[in-house]
């Protein structure tokens, strides 16, 4: 039997994950990089096999990893979490720098950033498991708080994307009917919840062109809960 | 260039990761525990070639996850972190459940519990990488918060131990030296800090058989920072 709940008492950080060079690259929302030796220092990021960003590391061999601060602005998410860069430039209009691997490394809201060099690949089933060794490490502003997975769950109100490691489909969450007459709209994408009593508006007064405010989603991708 | 600082930006749970069976098992606190996989859910754990726990798990093929909330007690550090099971057994007068697969599952301090059947071992170096299935997961306990590297660190004043995944050796931390009278101690095997100024007690007045309260090592196992 498995309580799905019980998944989320596992901690994780929140990153941006980016390879490339110059010309091109991409990055995504990530909550799995950890240290996985000390010596030397190696890092482990999983990413799934059909995201835009393993293709770059594929190619490049290395990856940096910006750690995002616990208040990051929203488009962070929407822009690196919810879309793919196969069909626009992530990392137009973002303050990037190029490490000294070459890859490209996000900037915006980041408190600390690494640079690794792949060394292992390994093939997790869905994901890619990236092994790389540290090349490179830089803190940028110790005084905010790391973002936490926990935190963007219970603060921003949303959830791992559908190609997330930690994606959870909502149903197995199981629905709680409400007796109250405001109700409650989960997005599908992205698990963001609308609360007609907390946002005084009901859901079916919104405009048309309203979208969720954390994924960009439509309004009907928005499901009764 | 590798600042250790920035390691610390990238966060972590702590957990007890267990193995064996009702004859003979053992578990370590492991950071290193996260999800690389939705469908189905497979998660990864790091674990130290020398660890005994590692030879479990081989053995066993199945290994536990215990998620320890934020208050764990400091002995639950010492007996399952800085102490090989291969002296003592480490379980005796815990409380232990066995779990579907078998494996030993500790429940002290334990807010949610996961059990996987290991699918893949990778070779990351000094570390072994499992990757196991989610057999069967488990709420305890709803309401503590979970305990994070960080919180450990900040609250109960320790780093990793020697063998984990995210050591880091104190010296390439930077010493600092003091200009008050009063001076800090570190252990070298944990981390933890003795302040002179906050204990309101000269280190050198501390009786011969004073032991590191977080991991137990002897006085002389202290240096001067």
């Amino acid at each position: 039997m498995i309580d799905f709940e019980a998944l989320f008492k596992v901690t994780y950080g929140l990153y941006i994950v980016s390879s490339g060079n110059k010309d091109k690259g991409n990055g995504f929302i990530s909550n799995t990089v950890f240290q996985v030796t000390a010596e030397p220092p190696r890092f482990a990021t999983c990413c799934n096999k059909d995201n835009y960003t393993a293709q770059f590391i594929r190619k490049t061999g290395a990856f940096a990893v910006s750690v995002l601060h616990s208040d990051t602005d929203s488009d962070i998410f929407q822009r690196f979490g919810y879309k793919s860069g196969e069909n626009f430039n992530k990392l137009e209009g973002m303050k990037v720098k190029y490490g000294e691997t070459g890859v490209p490394v996000v900037l915006n809201n980041a408190i600390a950033f690494l640079e690794c060099k792949v060394t292992e690949t390994f093939d997790v089933g869905t994901h890619l498991l990236f092994i790389g060794e540290l090349n490179h490490s830089e803190m940028l502003d110790d005084s905010p708080e790391p973002m936490t997975y926990q935190h963007y769950r219970q603060v921003k109100k949303s959830f791992s994307p559908k190609n997330a490691p930690t994606y959870i489909n909502p149903s197995k969450l199981g629905k709680k009917t409400g007796s109250t007459a405001f109700k409650k709209y989960r997005c599908t994408e992205c698990g963001y919840i609308y609360d007609e009593e907390k946002e005084g508006k009901r859901f079916a007064d919104l405009p048309s062109d309203w979208v969720c405010p954390v994924c960009g989603s439509p309004r009907e991708d928005f499901e009764e809960i």
